[in-house]
């Protein structure tokens, strides 16, 4: 079969690699796949997790790798202590996607979390990366604390009424099912979903390549929240580096927080300081997210 | 001619690529090429010039990337803007490569800057870059205070004792003729070559790639100067997007240093605020540089 694209897996010289496109800049990062660990249909992509020769394993969604062994904690720490050393006692929190279960691996880490619930769309994604990526979503039982739940996540959301302390979306591309994610029908539902003093996160995409997304999900947030705060983390696996996150909260300001709850020691990546400088932004990001 | 490694120039079902790789790691950066503007072997290297589909023009020396229009402003402005408002007057600046011409372009926009020596090894890097990337080189003639040098890097600064206050090493990888960049005795010759209160910035690889390059680096530097400060930037081009520079000082240190001469107004990457936050290293980094 002619391959025309440079998309997905594809074929090097009877090598298999895998490869993360941004067509219409015609750039790619790819990485050489040892081995495919898993690759199924289903309901709603095709899920697969292979084994790279750098990267460990890795989680892939519709041939976009979501995920590695190897720098899976920069993105699931940023998405998660940011918040919950933001918000001054998280005890409900919901996190819309993340089936990895990296990011709720994360949220147990503190001790005034009394629920997690954890809505992922496709149950294939909680069960292959449990079953094969026990380094990103941890061995052995998850904390009693997560509920799982497998669910629309808009739809989900849209049925809680002020009962969040923290909702974090932790969402693939705004393409296939988690477009919906990425719409302002979405961010009102989420706003009605946190109680009086709830904040929100969610990951909003590559300033590099798609700095018109970050700019309107920062737009939505701005016309509902009183507080909006974009950050930014680099993950290696992710095309140009550099990715965005958008805090939006009722109350709380992360810039006006003593992060004192987050933990140096339980991080690989994030720590008290990085929860101050990832919210400085350098010139070219702070024109992209300049309203009005 | 079969292909069989996935590294400079490939082809892809008829179309062009240009692949950076990361050989032990499986991990590949590739860009599409509409056009090569300009090919040749020079007494040093490949150099090359072509038009990306989406970064502009870029230089490419032995197949590897070097600068983007795109992205270039990153890397140029933290490896100037960060030491020259850390040093407290800045007259005479030396450059050890840097032949984009990028970094020079940079220095200048200091009017205490009297004079800087560019010393490339490569004048083809220096004419190509001139006359195929303005937007990195500057338009025109380049300021009067440049002195273009075309030597061993090495080399000049041996021959220089005292006289600089700044010193900054623009080198390419550390393979090539920029393997000597990265040694002891270079270091020891780039310490006598500064004042007494000078100081000296290189780039200091990939922390994710060459985690080992960079320790290296910090170690030696810090058997020399008493002020030795590892920083981030993310530049898109280059393979994971997370770049280090690490600046050695005799005196002035950039934690203690308010970067009053640094004008946002003239960049479009760094500033103020960056100046503070790119010193802050995640947890990750930190374990890399933390000597012995």
């Amino acid at each position: 079969m002619k391959q025309t694209g440079l998309k997905g897996y594809v074929d090097w010289n009877g090598e298999m690699w895998l490869a993360d496109s941004e067509e219409k800049d015609g750039f790619s990062s790819i990485w050489k796949v040892k081995q495919v660990l898993h690759k199924e249909q289903s309901e709603f992509q095709e899920v697969s997790v292979i084994e790279t020769v750098g990267f460990g394993r890795a989680l892939v969604l519709d041939g976009i790798i979501q995920t590695t062994e190897r720098d899976a904690y920069i993105y699931n720490e940023m998405i998660t202590h940011v918040p919950l050393a933001t918000h001054p006692q998280p005890k409900t929190v919901c996190i819309i996607g993340g089936g990895d279960c990296g990011a709720a691996r994360e949220v147990v880490k503190y001790p005034t979390v009394e629920r997690v619930d954890m809505v992922e769309i496709d149950p294939k994604v909680v069960e292959v990366s449990r079953k094969y990526l026990p380094a990103v979503a941890g061995e052995g039982e998850p904390d009693p604390r997560i509920r799982f739940v497998y669910d629309d996540g808009a739809a989900f959301i849209r049925a809680h009424k002020d009962e969040y302390d923290v909702i974090i979306v932790d969402s693939s591309d705004p393409v296939g099912p988690a477009a919906v994610l990425f719409e302002e029908p979405f961010y009102r539902d989420v706003y009605a979903a946190l109680k009086p003093d709830g904040l929100m996160v969610c990951q909003s995409e590559s300033p590099v390549f798609y700095p018109h997304i970050l700019k309107r999900v920062r737009d939505t947030l701005q016309s509902m929240y009183p507080v909006v705060r974009t950050y930014l983390a680099t993950v290696p696996t992710y095309p140009g580096g550099i990715w965005s996150f958008t805090l939006a909260s009722k109350q709380a300001d992360p810039l006006q927080t003593q992060p004192d709850r987050l933990r140096d020691q339980d991080t690989k990546y994030v720590n008290r300081d990085i929860f101050r400088s990832c919210f400085v932004l350098p010139n070219d990001v702070r024109k992209i997210v300049q309203t009005g």
